[in-house]
C-alpha cells in the first residue's frame, strides 16, 4: 500500500466533530473517502450534507449503519425495516458505495430467533435497496457485543447469511477489530470473494479495558494489519479502506493532529 | 436438573476464601465438587489440599489451570511445558477430574504460529499426562481474550485439536460464557461427543463494562443456560458443572451468603 488512494476516515473516528468539518480536513490532508454516520448526518441535514461532500471532492464510502433488526413485536420490527429504507434513501442519495448493516441484538435470551430476526429483516429491505442501486454490507461484530450490537459474530455467518441473497446487493463488511482472533479468519476471507464490500481498520491494544472504545489506532495493537488487508485483496476487494477507531483519547485529538497521525499509520501499518 | 449432584464451585467464585475456608463451606452447604486453582493450592500445599478435600468428603471437579504455552523462545516453551508437568502432577494428587487447559496467547502478532506452540505443547505434555492418568481439557476462551490470554477461541477449535490426540487423555472444557455467541455453539457441543472433559457456568450481563471482570450470577445475564447444558447432556456429558464468577462484587459476599445464592440460582437456571 504504498498511496492514500483508497483511504478512508469513518467519522466515528472524529465522532467531536461535524460532518462539515470532517469533510474538510479530509479535503485539507488528501483523504479521498469519508463514511458518514447516520447521526451525524441528521445534524447536517442530508442535501446539505450531499452538498458538502460533493463540494469538497470526497467520495462517501459507507453509512453506518442500518441493522438493528430484532425486535420482540412484529411492529416494532416493521418500524425497524422502515428505518433501514430511510438509510438506503439516505446511502442513495449520498451515492455511498455501501450501507453498512450493524443486525442487533437479541431483544431477549434467545439468539437463534433474533438471527432468523435479521435474515427476515434483510431480506425485506432488499427489494427496496436494489431498486435504488444501495449495496448493503452485512457487518460481524466482534462476539463481545453479540448481547448489545449484533447477533451476527463471525465472518462465516455474515457470509453465509450474504450468499443467500444477490451479490449485486447483499455483501459483507469486514472490520479487523471484529475478526482478527477467528482461526478461519484467512479461509473466511477467501471464501468472501466477490461479497465484500468494505474493508475497516484499527487496531486491538493490550490490555485491553473496554472493548468498545478502547480501540487502538492501527501499530498501537496486535491485528496482523497488513496480512489480513493482502488477504483481502487476494480475495478481489478493490474498494476503499476505513480507518474506524472508537477512543476517547483520539475524540479530543484536533483533527490536523490526527488526521496526519492516521495517513502516517495507514501507510506504515496497513 | 432437580438436584445438586454435579454441581461444584470453581473456587475463583470464592477468590478471597483460602482453599480449606471454601472447601469446608461446600461441605457445610451440601455442594460436593470443588474446582481448584493453583496460585491458592501453592497457598494451602498440595498435601495439605488433599487432606484437606479428601476429609471434608469433597471431590475435584478440576484443577485451573494448566496452558500458557506460547512463547518466543524455546527455552521458554519448554519451561511452560515444564510448569504443565508440575499442573498434572497436582491434579493427578487431588484425583480431579480433568485439568483445564487456558492455552495462552501469542507472544507476538502472529496467532497462527501460536496456535501451533500451543498444539505442539499439547503434543508434549500428553504422554505425561496419559501415564498419570490426568485428563487434559482444552478450554477455547471467548474471543474477547484472544490477545491475553488463549489464543484457542471457539469450541471447534478446541475440538478440531484435542481430536487429534487420544479421547482418554485430551477432551475439551464448554464454558458458557465464552462460547454463547457462537452460530455454531449447538453443532459443536453436539460434535464434541465424548471430548467434553468439563462445562463452566456464569452468566454475560448486560451491559457488559468489563469482560474479565464482570461475569454474572447465573440468572442474571442472557445466556440461555438450560438449552446449553441440556446440549452438553445430549452429547453425552455426566461430569460436574462447574460455577466460575470473576466478579468482584460476589467476591465480596460472606461465604455463606453465596453459596446458598449459588444452589438457588443453579436449580433455578441450569
Amino acid at each position: 500500500m504504498d498511496s492514500l488512494a483508497r483511504l478512508s476516515l469513518n467519522q466515528i473516528t472524529t465522532e467531536r466533530a461535524s460532518l462539515g468539518e470532517t469533510v474538510d480536513a479530509c479535503a485539507r490532508h488528501g483523504i479521498p473517502y469519508v463514511a458518514v454516520w447516520r447521526h451525524k448526518l441528521a445534524e447536517t441535514g442530508v442535501e446539505r450534507a450531499v452538498r458538502l461532500v460533493r463540494d469538497a471532492g470526497i467520495r462517501v464510502s459507507s453509512l453506518c449503519r442500518g441493522g438493528m433488526f430484532p425486535a420482540l413485536t412484529a411492529a416494532e420490527r416493521a418500524a425497524r425495516i422502515e428505518d433501514n429504507r430511510r438509510a438506503v434513501d439516505e446511502a442513495a442519495a449520498l451515492g455511498a458505495e455501501a450501507l453498512v448493516l450493524v443486525c442487533g441484538p437479541a431483544p431477549d435470551r434467545d439468539i437463534a430467533a433474533a438471527r432468523h430476526m435479521v435474515a427476515d429483516g434483510i431480506a425485506a429491505l432488499v427489494p427496496y435497496a436494489a431498486e435504488r442501486h444501495v449495496r448493503l454490507g452485512i457487518e460481524s461484530l466482534h462476539p463481545a457485543f453479540a448481547a448489545e450490537r449484533s447477533c451476527i459474530t463471525t465472518l462465516r455467518e455474515a457470509r453465509c447469511l450474504a450468499q443467500t441473497f444477490d451479490a449485486a446487493t447483499v455483501g459483507i463488511v469486514a472490520d479487523v477489530y471484529h475478526i482478527w482472533w477467528d482461526p478461519e479468519l484467512h479461509d473466511e476471507i477467501a471464501r468472501a470473494a466477490g461479497r465484500l464490500v468494505g474493508f475497516h481498520v484499527s487496531d486491538w491494544p493490550v490490555p485491553v479495558h473496554d472493548v468498545l472504545m478502547s480501540r487502538g489506532m492501527m501499530g498501537d495493537g496486535v491485528i496482523e494489519l497488513q496480512r489480513i488487508r493482502m488477504a483481502a485483496l487476494d480475495a478481489g476487494y478493490a474498494g476503499p479502506i476505513e480507518v474506524e477507531i472508537m477512543n476517547e483519547a483520539i475524540w479530543k485529538m484536533p483533527l490536523d493532529t490526527v488526521l496526519p497521525l492516521i495517513k502516517e499509520r495507514y501507510l506504515a501499518c496497513v
